[in-house]
């Protein structure tokens, strides 16, 4: 019961209503780096580049069909639990073909819409994980992975991506998968692994070579794979995103997951959705039935007036060049003043290497960043002197890992160019902060 | 793995990829009363009382509030976990005075905002239960709790309101609790007791003596209640809704639920919320942060405009007449045809008494209501032969208790009154197949 001074709860000292053990052990009671990071931690008019929201809108044509929606009855009462009829044909019709299965996909038993992408994951672990089932992570993991691992009785079991510390500028293909250590985690316990590409933080878009490495591994030991691939509409340097569920013989143990969130710049719109073969999605949808009962109803019909639109608009593809032209503006700004950062080929987040940033030794940090891994320090300290946020990359490793996580801040470019710009200008007082 | 024939999971027989068992302790893979009298299985022209949602719209100016939304920037992004500022002080303002503290709810850390009422009350499980942990609930229950229980690892321990047989005009005030079999059914393992006033389907508004009896155990045996208020603007007759926390110690025990789907005729926005003390709401939070993250954001900004105009408005007081007279619709068409009934003194729903129904000894029943409580094939017959949909009780209850619950249907009435006057119509040929 540590990690939360106060619990007020009624009691005598021999009898207290306690809170769930999964809590302890899912890190979900320890304060979290978002809320160290928080905007009221921060000064007033730091930019925040910390968390992965866009400050812009959905486009106006989404929106309006949001509000077409809401003038219906239908649209403002229970979907169906799968998801309404609409919406996941316009996913079929859109996604279908990526997934190379040489039919349509099937609206009633391979598409799930979830009330975000990170319900969604978590309703697969609801469905399939048993106590003391393995669940492969890779690091840096999205944070929320750990939690829904363990709230499910599932134990995470934790694989490094490895920088390559030798280049000087390195792209997010640089991180690399041991794959011996990722053999050697692998037990007669593990379950599911978890893959996430184009991956948060790092934007690595893994290769069709490493994915051919894991599909085999999966087979070896009869796992099924949880694909996030909720950036995977955010690609640049003509990078390929490959759909993992496309590999041979991959459709038939892998659950994809995808967010209208990143796609229509609608993270509060909290509609994802899932496409994966019916044995998958059957207890999925029987999960997330009984944790939501359904995802909201207006948001489901703007998200497939986005989807039967999107082509027709070319949104994707001129999206992807604002992202581009976005990734630019922190690309550059760091390029100046010759720090290192990882080129991002995939995601809105660009790590940047804090290794050589220096502070006085009595700088006044706050209680919450010390004791964790140098990053907090860092983070902390650029966004109190320089003005912008990040986030320190060490909390997205376990105890074990935290030294390769330590030397990365995360910056999120999914933001308008203007705020970019100011940040890149801010940043350049970074030059006075290093180690030579 | 018995429920679903189908498992097409990639699969040596020694080595299959299984679900969690807490899908099949959960009921949640059985083929569920919604799917079997969904409108899909049913005549096309059938009038639909069985599922509890309006086939009216919410209020012009909510859906205004929720447009509105959705033209600015932020609304359309992650709110915090805890929903929405403008939300939570709405939501203090409107209601904090009906929990009688003596001061404002603190709106960061006793109001929580959720994806609906029933992810609520999930979290409020995922926060609390260990395995094992035993959880009271009174038949007939609102059939996602079961599931909600058993997917956190909790034990359902089952209570039936015993209705009085007696009364050939019986009220929801009719249906009790028998308080010595509720003390039999409390264990040194008993955590949380689930209570719903006014209760779905029975209509049944508790009170303050029923209460009392329920907080007096609640503190001899330390229980944290969840008190599912969902329906507490829908009240009838008179009676009053008392909120379970505002008796004598319970406030520090209780978190109580509500729902803005129901309020506001909006059951497809997906918001509701906890009100309760921090110690249970803090581990709440971090269930549900994990679990869907946060709430939708539009649907929340409405929802704050509803409460903020519902008093000026004046309504409650007038959709409350609205379903006063919407009920009156079935319990006319009930009293001419001499039918039994349960008056509900709250809710939109109403059960009758279908035991002196009968039907040919060939009738054509399909599977999936063989083998069921009696009123399966009472509802399925109502359903093909007069054309209104129902829905049978006996799926509220313990496979021990379903010959209680065999005895009623439920009928909802957030329907218009058009509709409900087609249904009353229709029903008056029930009068051909009662027992004399």
């Amino acid at each position: 019961m540590a990690t939360n001074g106060a619990n007020d709860a009624p009691k005598t000292r021999t009898n207290l209503i306690s809170r769930a053990q999964r809590l302890e052990d899912g890190r979900a009671l320890a304060q979290d780096v978002w809320s160290i990071f928080n905007a009221a931690n921060l000064p007033a008019d730091c930019i925040n580049l910390g968390q992965g929201y866009m400050n812009f809108s959905p486009p106006q044509w989404i929106k309006g069909a949001a509000s077409e929606a809401l003038a219906t009855v239908a649209a403002n009462h229970y979907s169906h639990p799968r998801g309404r009829p609409r919406l996941r044909q316009a996913i079929a019709k859109v996604f279908g073909p990526q997934f190379k299965l040489g039919r349509d996909l099937d609206i009633e038993s391979e598409i799930l819409v979830t009330s975000g992408a990170n319900e969604g994951q978590y309703s697969v672990l609801t469905a399939f994980l048993n106590s003391g089932d393995e669940v492969i992570m890779f690091e840096p993991f999205f944070d929320q992975y750990l939690a829904s691992i363990v709230f499910n009785g599932g134990k995470p079991v934790y694989v490094p991506l490895h920088p390559d510390s030798t280049k000087t500028k390195p792209t997010s293909d640089d991180w690399k998968i041991d794959f011996d250590e990722l053999r050697r985690a692998l037990t007669p316990r593990t379950k599911i692994i978890m893959l996430n590409t184009p991956h948060n933080p790092v934007g690595k878009v893994f290769t069709r070579i490493e994915l051919e490495k894991i599909a085999a591994l999966a087979e070896e030991f009869n796992l099924l794979v949880i694909s996030d691939e909720v950036y995977d509409s955010l690609v640049f340097d003509g990078k390929e995103h490959i759909r993992f569920a496309t590999l041979p013989g991959m459709w038939d143990r892998t659950v994809t997951v995808q967010s209208a969130g990143k796609m229509f710049a609608a993270t509060g719109w909290r509609i994802g959705w899932l496409i994966g073969p019916s044995w998958i999605m059957q207890p999925t949808l029987a999960a997330t039935t009984r944790i939501v009962f359904c995802s909201n109803s207006p948001m489901q019909e703007a998200v497939a007036a986005g989807l039967e639109q999107m082509e027709k608009r070319k949104f994707l593809e001129t999206q992807r060049e604002e992202y581009y032209a976005r990734r630019q503006v922190l690309v550059e700004a760091f390029d100046k003043i010759g720090m290192r950062y990882t080129l991002p080929e995939g995601t809105y987040f660009l790590l940047l290497d804090i290794s050589k940033l220096t502070w006085p030794d009595d700088y006044p940090f706050p209680e919450s960043v010390q004791g964790r891994g140098r990053d907090f320090k860092a983070c902390w300290f650029i966004a109190m002197e320089i003005g912008v946020s990040s986030i320190p990359v060490s909390e997205f490793y376990c105890e074990e890992h935290v030294n390769i996580g330590e030397n990365y801040a995360r910056f999120a470019f999914c933001k308008d160019l203007d705020t970019l710009h100011r940040a890149g200008e801010r940043l350049q007082k970074l030059v006075h902060y290093l180690k030579k």
